[in-house]
């Protein structure tokens, strides 16, 4: 689980320099949206592009399969290295890819949006969405080494890279007092600086280096994933998809809420969540229960008909396998909602 | 990699004794083959049973998703269990299902062949077929237990029984003399007993073990299979498909002919081979070497335009990494043919 982890200002030479004669053949995966940053970079290293279209919804087995498909026209064995520049549902898609490709290639991450620098692309999940369940199929599967090119968010749009602070504030919450802190001090519109990138990720690799496959302690960073995952989930495929960061802050917030409620958590605390969490809700109607239930219960964290949450029990932490009934949920959910 | 290993006469009792508590639900994987032991055992396990189409074309990545879908829809969560009862085909694809549902469940395999039960079962690899390429999709993902009910072997046809032998003459061949003397001595129709089947297991745990990841040592389990994956691959989607066991007979022949002409293997150990393993040779034309070069060089074994062999230095003895070029392939192809 120690995975090197470099900020590099010259992504060209950095990556030369690593990646130099350990792979028998180099492959880039991008997808739509970072084909422009990845064509010079594949053309730099003598690398052939793979490009799948942009979008959670492609985050599936058919485009795993095309991509292994190549892989095997291209003749990759199983010294070859995937290098995975996108945001994390390239991190999570290419990561599944080599997971699997003859047992088992190198890859070397990329993440080029917020959410995938501070989050996604680190601590080893692979996944892939099926049946309408987010990373319903993947792994736990080290990256060999993930770089950092921190201007790779100037070309992100505003809406994506305030959805990747969601993961940012939801460290802080869960473990890092003083995180949270800095980050409710930042603009809303500011890109944090390396300094704060480095706290934030530390945060998810200490954690996620203590129980790499997820038996306690690291169910802490499902924070926010329980409720977030579902409208995730639920708005998809509708007229209006939810970013995955919009839909963790709704997250934290309705599980800020539920903690108050079962008394984990003070109402000082809350209102200061609150305060914060509010600018960052996502517009639209909420669904009912009865309509994210079923990613509730499919849940990979639940494995039963109660539904377990993390909970915030202050600012800077949180208790995990906090176990809620579905008759629980149906009462509160439509309180949860109003705050 | 210390999967722990049952010889069990009374396979509802001792599973349903292992399987205890330990998991949320149970599913057991067959084929349309082995369904009929499948339905007895689900049905005293109160397991749910999942059915694929027998053979070995049907390894492949429309069977796992219709799997996961049924786990999906079956709510199955992370702490479920997939029992694979079959040969190498449910065992591999089994485990390749196991391995990357949620991140990953418990399997127990019950090998129902011959060839399963001393080598496809063992070892950690999990894997499906595609684009034409054996085993190109997969993983090493260890199995919770492997469960031996020699019973099973009763009702599998002559021919399943003789090419599961193969593996048990490789595993002599490559290391364990005295294991290739007690194989020739077995009558051709004989079901081997459980001393011999413990000791053809052994031989493939200990090598597993010591290299879990074939980066070396391991490798050595591939005797026969550069060229028995190749003809196996040709063959495949003929009418006349080749047993995996008939087509690893055929390729330990030619491997040992090459050995020899390689100055490898002396002539009284070439003679002996010849003269066990003609008896079990796969009848028919055998291809030319250009229809099954592609297969050689897309092996995961592979890494180069050169061919990577393993190769008997004598009976119990052989070597990996052996590089032979295209070229001298082409030389000498029609020659191993002849002997």
């Amino acid at each position: 689980m120690s995975t090197p982890l470099y900020f590099s200002d010259d992504l060209e030479v950095d990556m030369e320099a690593f990646v130099a004669d350990r792979y028998s053949a180099r492959f880039v995966l991008a997808d739509t949206n970072t084909r422009l940053h990845a064509e010079p970079l594949a053309k730099a290293l003598n690398a052939k592009l793979l490009v799948v279209p942009a979008g959670e919804n492609h985050k599936n087995l058919q485009q795993a399969e095309k991509i292994w498909q190549q892989l095997l026209n291209a003749g990759a064995d199983r010294r070859a290295v995937l290098l995975n520049l996108g945001g994390g549902m390239i991190t999570d898609l290419g990561g599944f890819v080599a997971a699997s490709y003859k047992r088992g290639i190198s890859c070397i991450h990329v993440p080029s949006s917020l959410l995938a620098m501070v989050d996604a692309a680190h601590g080893s999940k692979t996944g892939i969405n099926m049946g309408g369940v987010k990373n319903a199929i993947g792994h736990f599967y080290p990256a060999e080494a993930i770089f950092i090119h921190a201007a790779l968010l100037d070309t992100l749009p505003l809406r994506e890279l305030q959805s990747g602070k969601a993961e940012m504030f939801k460290h802080g919450l869960l473990g890092d007092a003083e995180l949270w802190q800095q980050m409710t001090a930042l603009p809303a519109a500011a890109r944090p600086g390396r300094a704060l990138l480095e706290r934030a990720i530390a945060l998810k690799t200490t954690i996620a280096a203590a129980d790499p496959t997820e038996k306690g302690l690291r169910k802490l960073l499902n924070l926010g994933h329980t409720f977030g995952h579902a409208f995730e989930s639920y708005f998809m495929y509708s007229s209006t998809p939810w970013l995955h960061g919009e839909a963790i802050f709704a997250g934290m917030l309705l599980e800020a809420r539920l903690s108050n409620r079962l008394g984990l958590l003070s109402e000082a605390d809350l209102d200061e969540i609150q305060r914060v969490l509010q600018n960052w809700q996502p517009a639209g109607k909420w669904p009912p229960l009865a309509l994210i239930l079923p990613w509730l219960l499919n849940d990979k964290k639940n494995h039963s008909s109660q539904v377990q949450f993390v909970l915030p029990v202050a600012i800077g932490s949180a208790v995990y396998d906090q176990a809620v009934s579905v008759a629980d949920l149906e009462k509160w959910y439509p309180q949860l909602l109003e705050g």
